[in-house]
Order: structure tokens, then sequence, then C-alpha cells
């Protein structure tokens, strides 16, 4: 940690910082240039940036050093994570080191007929994960909210039958049991990303956590975020990149691919994309979602559904089962040039 | 709802356009021009948003008219509402409607000595609701998180003995009851203000709350999620600019303070603002304070502490006492400008 | 300034940070920290921040400690500057340390007829300045692209006739002699405050300029530009406000108020508002020109035009004459509390 | 165009309005609901939009349907646009329609040798058009501004020593005879994306225009510049996303890669992507450059340095030519599955 004080600082005012560093129990090591006085703090940083030494009169900056987090460091664990997504004893699908999410459904579970044609179908257009929301996180409260444990049930069926495992959202603390029950992955979204008790719930969780960027989380805030779940013994974790808010009001959010490279190079946890979210538009989805494996991401993440203009959340932004097919011909001569697999 | 249909579309999509506008209960209103048609489509615009009419083939845009919120509208409520805070039978503090609320407390409850030294000061400067902070969101889980329900009875004990109601944070569903029992405003988080479970919960009690705009949210998101408490019940409900994120690096957040008049247009609901977390820097907070009432808020919301250099949380974001002082001299001169009253 | 070295780089790369350093001329200053190398370096900061040093192997960061402008900066010039606007020997218009710009006229000079009553108007109402353009910046190639230089021969009249400076924007470095034929004060542009040979163009006239915040410029990069003019000798810089690009899509831009204490903490130059551009709404500008005099800004700039419905340019953000008189009258009463005067 | 009328307009507000429209020369077309008025305005929606019909009392809204831009739509031209690079009768190259531009050199020109020898070796690693800036737009007056005149020279030599059509920067309108005399492509900077003046100057010139995209600019703003260029009479521009300005602070803007199909899908004109100053950072740029291929991309435009840490203008985040090559390579096996042709 460096502290800068602020030019024309009294002699007390430096005497008054170093001694409130001492008593925080640091070292401080002075350095006084021309223009400005410059103090080194040595000690334990992740103490220290709990400290309001901002706050200390005289002091005109403070410097952090070290990321603030730990667990998701690449520090912490060298190599790549893999994450195993599904029941033990079944097949399960790997995600990261060179292994490919390909996590495909609708957006929202809306019945049994139409979640089996659709799981059927993007099973053998390749997806290995079935998604579908069960709770949904909606701007108004006057749409369509859920089917709730139905929702589950029915995704839960649909995995079973063929062969994938399910990944669905929880919202709610009070939800995590139920939907643990049915789910192999557990899903956070965008806007709960620092829903900071439902974190720590799905830390306590030992099943895979989808965590979803928030839509105006920088890359460190996504991996504080999921610190919090790997502070509470969960070290099964996947990222997700879907698109943060901007000005550009021609696409529903910008998709932060560097996000993708970005958390590689600090990280060991895995990261997939969204294109669906983050482009809201079928047309920008196959595009996006071919840079994503480009951009070595460990997954995608696509809403497919059979009828989008019956769907009952998002219909706008999915991609027909034919046009998904089309996209992961695309992907799996992709992941090949990126030597990666889908298993 | 005005639906734009894309050029060169045949006359079958049209009629299936016009086909499913029908089976969905509306009656469609076509009008064939040069180089577009459109559909105008007549019935519940509240039905229509939740349908996904923008997925029909042939559809390149959908226009909608009306507002997506209706209880928290002016539409719905012509004059503006005034939010009473406080025990029955006690003073009770207004705000709207021409009552200014002034919030101020520090931003974590760290000890009932520290938070009955801040509460008298800034009862002394002028301030009527006091807050403080038992369940802290921290994007850091190694972070203070706050003192839990032994914060809540320092808060409430302060609040008493100076005469001032309280307003503390809910973060989580399961602790709606635990902090109706001891605070007088229940106030959800900016990172919360999507946290739709939550919204319903408080949405049940009978208290006034404070809803903080979130980070990325728009006004209308803001006033959607308003909608989601209102819906429930609670019509008591202030809502809080605090500054959104944006590429400004010299400042915490990027304080919209044209989302008070906004508001004002469209909502009957109180809206104040928080310069302490919208900057981040208590250089900056007086003027951003002034402004604030300036521009019509309905009150003034700011973190002030006795030892920012102390404190457990945001320290270096906090007032004086005296410099709080200072500013509600300046606050209660643009308050009388403003034809406002401090209860 | 501060280098930050990489974990685990070799006595070679660190040997080869401190040759470097010393080979440009300045000290370096090393501390070894448990987990950390960090790297004073000492000298002349303005000429270190113009060194790749983050290029050098093993740098992690560089952290600069000194600002990057210096003219623009309160170090160099503690004083509020007090920029002067009109011609010597008439009445001049005073900006900055206590006096308030008060800037009015229509978006674009369209007619003398229009421009004399905009003019006689907004005098009237008591604004101080008069503004128009001759020279348009307009997204779309086929919209109305100004008068040139008969605008500006308007403008000059109406200013003549109603004893007001006139301020007009400049586009393009050869504008520039024209342009300050009849203008008393230059306008550069938000689109061109990066156009740095613009910049340095009206650096070398000898009247004040009007500098506007670009779309996406933070108040560094403001001040970067004012440096830039002041470098070239035209010490008399006005800043404005005139709100930024954001995902909030009600307004046509946000508007960082805070930008206003934020410059006057580190500068010496006067800043004003614009908040019809800020906002691009008639029914947000008057709050928002409130909120900018209660925030300290030394003046405010709206676009008033006698007829928005037939206005060539920006119509539906101008303030109707009467709109723009009642404004005026509680700009009025909130400089006197601010202890402003409207020369 | 379509206009909301305000409910409870009077009658006369409503006659107004049809009366401004039919002034206007064009054709109302009323619709009443039940809650809302609505107006279709049938003409030339080109002249519409530059009409100020939001400001005339009684419109709530204005939506309108077309395109701002006609020369720069898929409408104007439906085939991919092919731009051919270099001076005629000598090797020129192609970008557009399955042909992809690998553009590559310092940032700034500092010398005979060092260009001689970064050419050398982008050229043997594939690249087919080299650039280098001799005018520099530099966000401080104090930095290192560019060679001009003979940086200029020096670009034109290497490339023709090595063979490569040459890109390079024109600030201002009176450099543009002289950047014409020596470019083979000249490039308009995204500082300078809304310069309309110098828009319009290399509209004139009968050369190809790389025009990159604003820190600000939404995708549709990019296309309104080009329509600039286009409207002058040069057709031959190739577009350029470098990423837009967002608050995470860790990448120096956020790469907005959806605009690649976003452009692709509305416009014949060229798109490429410079990852170089979208990320500042060299360890990300690959990632993003190949992403950028996949995403469709008529090419890539990348900063290479032989020795970063002495480069004078953004040394920090060139690439090395070994990392270059390495980079050359994956982009091949991606240019192929993505069947795209470097030529």
């Amino acid at each position: 940690m460096i502290i800068v004080v602020r030019p024309h600082s009294t002699r007390e005012q430096i005497n008054h910082i170093l001694e409130r560093i001492a008593e925080l129990g640091f070292k401080p090591h002075i350095s006084e240039g021309e223009h400005r006085t410059i103090i080194g703090v040595i000690g334990d940083e992740n103490k220290l940036q709990a400290e309001p030494l901002a706050a200390i009169p005289g002091v005109e900056q403070v410097l952090p050093i070290m990321k603030a987090f730990k667990l998701a460091s690449r520090e912490f664990h060298a190599q790549d994570s893999v994450v195993e997504v599904g029941a033990p004893g079944r097949k399960r699908v790997r995600v990261g080191g060179g292994h490919l999410a390909m996590i495909a459904g609708p957006c929202a579970i809306e019945g049994a007929p139409v979640m089996d044609e659709i799981a059927g179908k993007v099973k053998a257009a390749g997806a290995n994960l079935l998604r579908g929301g069960a709770f949904k996180p909606r701007t108004s409260p006057y749409s369509f909210q859920g089917l709730g444990e139905d929702g589950l049930k029915i995704l839960r069926d649909a995995g079973e039958k063929h062969g994938m495992p399910v990944v669905t959202e929880v919202m709610d603390p009070r939800q995590v049991d139920l939907v643990n029950r049915y789910a192999d992955m557990l899903q956070i979204g965008a806007r709960n990303m620092q829903n900071f008790d439902l974190l720590r719930e799905v830390g306590q969780v030992r099943k895979p956590v989808l965590l979803k960027r928030g839509m105006s989380a920088t890359v460190k805030d996504l991996l504080m975020s999921a610190e919090y779940i790997l502070s509470e013994g969960n070290l099964q974790v996947v990222l997700c990149e879907r698109g943060v808010r901007s000005f550009e009001d021609s696409t529903r959010n910008m998709m932060d691919l560097s996000a993708v490279p970005n958390v590689k190079g600090q990280s060991h946890l895995p990261i997939i994309a969204d294109p669906s979210h983050a482009t809201g538009r079928p047309d920008l989805i196959p595009a996006m979602a071919r840079a994503a494996v480009a951009a070595g991401a460990d997954g995608v993440h696509v809403e497919v559904h059979s009828c989008p203009e019956k769907a009952l959340s998002d219909g706008p932004q999915a991609l027909l089962p034919t046009q998904y097919a089309a996209l992961m011909k695309e992907l799996r001569r992709l992941a090949e040039v990126m030597e990666k697999t889908i298993s």
C-alpha cells in the first residue's frame, strides 16, 4: 500500500499518518521527494485495504498494490480449474482447462412438452448442459415470474431424459435448498451478482455455481463476488460474461469479451460467455458466440426456443433450434482451432 | 403499441402478424406507407408489453407508447405523495410534498458511544432522520460486515434518545422481520434494487421504504422496482438518487441529479439524493447536497462520522459533524428559496 | 512516479528497470516488500509521464503521483480566474470569481428578425451574453449546417443592438480568423474538445474561449484540453459541463454536475453549466440550471427560442422566452444565496 | 414517422399538430386509441427527421421509423463493398467481401531505421498494410506530437521498400492535401469521428478512408459519420471498431465487438477491429484479435513496436514483432475457418 501525502502538509500531519499506521500494526516507510512525500506501508494488504487510510488528514491518495481477491487468484491456484457438472456416477460435463460448456435452452421453463422439444433439439445440435428458468427476475412485477418448483421438475425430467445436467437460476437465499434438490448447477443472475447473502448461501452448497457478471460490475467486482462463494468453501465456480450497460442503444447490453482473457490472466476460474443477454439480438448472437470461443471462453450460453414469438420470457432474443444447430457447427470448427473439446 | 414491419416483408408475414395480434386478444390497425407498413395495436398495453411481439417474423421494431409502471405514475396519483416516517404517536418526519428529509449518520453502526455522539451532533445540526448500517453489503468478504441485531439495537436506542426516527438497510428477505422490529424506515441498497424477492418482502411490510437507485439502473428501472413494492400494497416508498457507474474515474459514481426532476415529472413518489455515495468525496458532498435541494429533491442523505479515519466502513467519504453543521446552514437557506420545510 | 514490479521478477529484470530509469535521467529509489518490490522515481513528473515505463518487462503498474496539467492547476494559480468577455471600452461581462455568466440564445442563427426578437427577450430576462451558432456540428450531413458568415453578422448586430457580448462556435481551424472577427468569445463544442489543432489555433487568439466538455471526456481530459489552449498563451478559458454519454435513455446526456466542484478544487478556471444539451428536455432544464448555480457554477448556458417548433436546430430542447424569464427569477434568488453577482 | 400525442391534449393542440405537418408538406394520418392519439406522418423521412416536431405543444414522443443514413445502408447497396488500398498499377490490398486487412506498425513514426525494422518484421509475419502516425492526437500538449511531413516520408519509403500500402492519420482539414500526397489510406481517428469539416474534406479525396469509431459514438453515429464522407463522393470507406469508454477500469476502453455484425447487418461498408486501442494491454490483444476475425471483421489493426519501452507513443500497448508473428499464425487459421483471404 502506498500513501501519497498532500503537498504542503505539515510535519504534524505527516507524523499523525505515521502514528496511525503504526497503531494499526503496520510498518511505514517514508520517502520524501521534491514535490511529494510518499509513505510505503508494509504488512498484510488484505487487512490494510479494510482500513480508511484515505480519511486521515493530509492523505491525498491511497494506492493499493495487491489484488483484493485471494482464493480466486492465479497466485493461489496456478492451473486452470476444471469444474465438473452433473451427478456423481452419471456422465459429467467438464468446464474449463480445455473443456467447453455448451449451455442451451429456453429463457423460462414454460411446460413439459416445450422443454422436452427444445432439450431434444439442443442436445442433437451438440449442447451438453440444459438451461431454463423456474424463478425469473423480471423488471416488471406484471410479467411472467416463472413456474417455481413445477418448473424445476420439468427441467430435471428433460435433463434426465436427454442426458444433460441442468442449470437454473436461484434468486433468493430461501430457495437455495429447493433449487439444489433439482439442479446440477446453480446460476446467480446478473442482478444478484452483489447479493452477498445469496452468494454466501450458494457458497455453502457443494454443487457448481454459474456466476453471471453484473450489468455494471468491473472484472474485479466479478472476481470479488466469486471470492464470496469460494471463501465459504465452494470452489466450483464458473464465471459468465453477459454484457454490461452502456450508451449503445441498438443492443441490449455491451458484450465485454475482453473480460475473458482478462479473467484468465488473473484467475484460475473458468469463464463462459452469454451472447444472448449480451446482445439481445438473434442476428448478432452467432457472431458473438464465435468470437467468444476464439477469445478463449470456456463455453457459450445461448437461449434457444422452438417458437420465440410465443415464449413467455425474452422471446425476441432466442435462437431457433435450426439456427442453434448451424451455430454449433461453426463453434465445433473453432473449438478445434482453439484446441478445445466439447464433452 | 406500434409494430413497424420490416421492408420487403411478404403478404403472408404481415397476415401472420395480424393473426397473432388478434389471437392475443388485441385489435390491429394497419397503415401502409410508401417505405414501411405500420401496425397499431389497440388494447391493454400492460398485457401487450409482456408479449414477445418482436419475435414474430417480419417485425422490425415494437414501439411501446405507454409507461410500463402504473401505481408509481402521476397518472395514477396526481398529487405528490407525502411519506411519514416514525412510530405512530411519536413525532413523525414527513418526506415529500414540500417536506425535506435530512438523513444523516455513519455508514456502519460501530458501537453505542460512537453512534450516540454522532446522533447528538447531526440532530443538533438539523438532521431529522438517523441512519446507520447493521447489515453491510461489502464488495469484499474480508471487510467488516456489520454488527447485525446488536447494531439495530444501538441505532434504535440512539434514535429514541435523540428523537429521530431511524433508517437502516435490509439486504436479505430473511432479515426483513428482524429489521422491521427496530427500524422506522427500511432501506433497499443500490445493489439490491433489482432483488425482486426482497422488494416483494418489503412490499408486505407497513413501514416506509427508502429505495436506492441501482448503479446501472435507468430512471424507468427505478420506478419499475418501486412498482414491485407498491404492487404488494406498501405505498410508502421514497426513492433515492445515489449516483451511477460511469467512465469518470475521479468520483466514486456519477450523480445523475436530473433523475430528481425526471422522476417528479412522471411519478408522485418523493425522491431524495445521496451525495455521499454519489461522489465518494467529502470535498464534493456539500456542493452536490446544495444542488440536490435546488433541483427539487425531497431530502438529502449524508454520511457523517466523528472520526472518519477510524470508521469501519466508507470512512473516506464521511463528513465531520462540523462540516455537516456548516452544510445544514446552507441547505436551510436553499430550502427557504425552494419553499420547502424541514420538519 | 511509482513503479510496482511484477511478483517473481528476476534480479536482471529489476536491474534493467533501474537502468532504464537512470538512462532517462531520473533517480530510482527501490523498496523491497514482502510481496512486491516498489521503485519510486524522482524527477520531473511531466517528463516521466511521457515515457513508456509500463512497457519495460517486469513492470506491473506505473502510478503517477502528480497531475498531468500545469497552467490549468490551482498550484499554478491559486486564485479563481476571472475572464472578461466583450470588446475593450464597451461593457464587459465578468465570468468567474463570484461573477455569473448567463448565456442565452437560439441553437442556430436562423435570420435577423428571429435573432433580434430572441436577443431582446433574453436580455430583458437578465441574460448577459448572447449565443447562436453560425457553424453547426450536425450528426447528419442532411441537416441544416448553419448560415456561416451571414449568421455571424446577424449575431454581432443583435449583440450590439441589445448590449450583449456574443459567443459562437468555431469548428474548423480555418474558420478561426473569420469567427474571431465577429465573436467576443469563441466556443469549442463538445465534439471538438479533443480536436487538438483547433485548440492550438484558438490558443493563438486573444479572446476568451468557452470550452465544452466532450461526451466521453473525464474531468482530467477536460483540463488537459484547456491546457492546450493555455499553453499557447491564451489564458482566458471558461469550461462548460454539458453532460456526458450514459446508459440512461430518457435524457439526451447525463449531466455530471459534480464536475463543477471537482474542477474548482483543482483548477482556477471558471466553469459554467449547460442544462440544455445535458438534458435535452425543457421540462428538466430549469431544475438543472438551479442545481448548477447551487453547485457553484460560474454561469448557466441555456438555449432559448421564440418558436421552438420552427427552430432549424435542436428546437425540442429550447426554452420559450417566458420560461427563460421565469427561470432567471429563480436563478437570481439562488445567486444571492450563493453570494454571486450577475453583471 | 410516428407522433404520439400527450394524453389529455386538447382538440386545438391536436389540430395545430396536424396543421404543422401539412404546412411542412407531409400527410398526417390520425388514429385515436383508448389512451393515446397517434399520428402517422407520411413523406420523405429524411426531411422529416430534420424538423423539430417534438417541440410542437402536445407532442409526447416522435418515433422515427427509417434509418437516418442512406448511402451507407444495405438498402442502398446490397452487396458487401470491397475497398482497394494502394496506388493503381501496384499491388493493391482488398478490404471487405471476404478479404482481410492486416494493418500493423508503430503508433508513431519515430525515425527511418525503426520504421524499416518494424515494417520488415510485420510484412514477414503477414501484415498487408503498414501504419504509423506522423500527426499524433495526444491528450497532453507536452507529449510527443509526431514528426509531421518527415514522418510521412519515412512511412512512404518503408511502405515502398517492403511492398505495403500505407495508412496514416490526418487530424486537421489543412493537412489533408499533404497527407494525401504520401498515404494510400487516410485515417480519421476516434477523437475526430465527428469533426465534420474534416470528414467533408476527406470526402473530397479519392483515396480510401479508415474511419475509427469515436469513444462515445453509437454504431448509428459511426454510420452517420461515414455518410458525411460518402455524401461528398468518396465511397471508399472502411470502418474500425476500437473500443468505447466505459466504467471498466482495467482496460483502456471497452471493445464492442458486436459492432462488427451490427454494422454488417445494416451497411455494405467493411469494418475492421483495433484490439490495441480497445484494450491497451498486450496480454489481451491476441485474444481480441482472434475474436474479431471470428466475429466477421474485415481485418485487424495492431500496433507493433520492436522496443515498446522506448516507443515515443503508446509503447505499453504495442506487441513485439515476435508476438505479432505468433498472432498472425492463429489469425490465418481462423481466417480459413471463416473462409476469408488475406491478400
